[in-house]
C-alpha cells in the first residue's frame, strides 16, 4: 500500500536533515512504519582497516529508523539502539537499509533495520527503540 | 598507571583515522583498556530538532571504544554495540567519552563508554563487544 | 518446508532439557532456523506485581532461541541476548514464542524471537547472538 | 553509606517474591541504587551441556536489577535488558550479582549488573533499563 503521508513526512524531514544529505543518503521507499534508504560507501567513510566506519553504518541505519518511526506523523526520537556487525563494507559498496516497525505502542516503538550490500549480503542488523514526544 | 604503549597505539590509530579527525575528536587520556576522548558539537552535527544527531554521538562513543579495545596492541574490531540516550547534546556542548574495559577474554571483550557534557551530565551510555582478529 | 532433522534435533534436546520441561514449555513447530514454542503462565511465575516475572519470559524466548540455533545440527550456545518488554503477561495467559534466524554465518548467528499472548498481542521481543562451538 | 530504606524496601519485595525464594537467592547488601545478591547453582538449573541455563543467570541478574531500581522506594519495572555471557557456571558454583545504578532520571534509569563466581571470574554482564510507574 502506497502511503502519501509517509512520503510527505519523509520529504519534510529530509529537507532539514543535513546529516543524511552530507552522507549522500537517498530515500527509496516509504510507507507507514517502513523506510528504505540507500548510501554508497565513499573513501572518506573508511577507517584504518580500509573498511566503512561503524559510525557511518550506524548513521545509515539510524536514519532509516528515524524516517520509519516518524512516518505516522507523530514526532518520535531514539531512546536506545543496538547494532550487530557481520560483514565489512568497502569503498564503492552500495548499501540499502530497510526499516520495519516491529511494535508500536501508544508511546514506545521498536523498529528493526537491516543493512545489505549490492550482493544482498547482510552487513549489519540494528534494533531501535523510539519514544514519541507526545503520546497519541 | 601510565601506559606508554596505550598512548603509542592511540597515536598510530589516530594518524590514519579520517573520521575521528573530521569530527574534531581529541584524545585526552589513554591507558590499558581505557580511553578518554572529547568532541565539541558543531552546527553541522544537528538534526531537525536542533540536537546532536545520534549517529554523531555513536561515532564519538564508538571511537573511544576502538581506542580502548586496541590499547593492548592486539587488533580488535567491533562485533556489536548498544547505546542508550538520556539527554540531548546541543551546539557548542563539549562532550567527553570515557571508555573502560569491563571484561577482556582471549578473543572477546566488553567495554563500557559513558558520554557526559561539560556540566558532567550523562548524555549517553554505550556498551561495545570487541572481537580480536587473532586470539592471543 | 518440513524439516525432519530440525524436529529430531529438537526432540533430542528436549529429552535432556529439565528447565523447558519444568516450565511446561511445548514445542509446536520446528524447521531449519525456526522454532515455535508455547508456555502457559502459572501462579508460581508471578512477581510481586502479579505479572509474569521477566526471567520466565526470558527463559521461554531463550529456549526458542536455543532450539532454532541448534536446528541445523551444529551445537551452538548463546553469546548474548537482549529483550524488550511491552505488555505484562498474567496468570493463565498462553504465550507463543516464535524464533527465526536473521543471519547465520560460519560461526556467529543472530535470531529474533517474538512472544505473543493468546490475543496475538506482542508481550516481548528478544534478539539472541549464537556462537557455534565448532565452525562448520 | 548504609541505607535503611533500601533494606526495608528489599525485605518487603523479597517477602512476596516467590521466584527469588525458589531460586535460593539471598540478599547480601542493599543501598540506594545498589543491590548485591547471591545464588548457588543447583543440578536442576543445568541444561543439556551440564552448565547453568542462561535463563537462570538472567533471573539472578534481573532480580538484582529489580532490587536496585526499586531501592529508592518508587515502583519501577524493567523496560528492556541485555546480557552477555562469558564463562559457564557449573553445579555448586556460588554466584554473586552486584547491581549499580548508572543513570537515574525522573522516569527512566539504567543499571549495570555483574555476575561473578566464587573465584571472582566474570560469568555475565547485564544492563537493564527501568521505567518508573509514576514519575517523581
Amino acid at each position: 500500500m502506497m502511503s502519501n503521508d509517509a512520503w510527505q513526512n519523509a520529504r519534510e524531514m529530509y529537507a532539514r536533515d543535513n546529516c543524511a544529505q552530507a552522507l549522500g543518503i537517498d530515500i527509496i521507499d516509504m510507507d507507514d512504519g517502513v523506510a528504505v534508504l540507500t548510501m554508497t560507501v565513499t573513501p572518506l567513510m573508511l577507517n584504518g582497516h580500509q573498511t566503512c566506519h561503524g559510525g557511518q553504518l550506524f548513521s545509515l541505519a539510524d536514519t532509516a529508523f528515524a524516517y520509519a518511526c516518524n512516518s505516522q506523523g507523530l514526532p518520535a526520537v531514539a531512546a536506545g539502539c543496538s547494532i550487530d556487525f557481520f560483514r565489512p563494507a568497502l569503498a564503492g559498496d552500495k548499501l540499502t537499509a530497510t526499516a520495519h516497525v516491529r511494535h508500536q505502542g501508544r508511546q514506545t516503538g521498536v523498529y528493526d533495520i537491516e543493512i545489505i550490500n549490492q550482493q544482498a549480503n547482510v552487513v549489519a542488523l540494528f534494533r531501535g527503540r523510539a519514544h514519541r514526544l507526545q503520546a497519541r
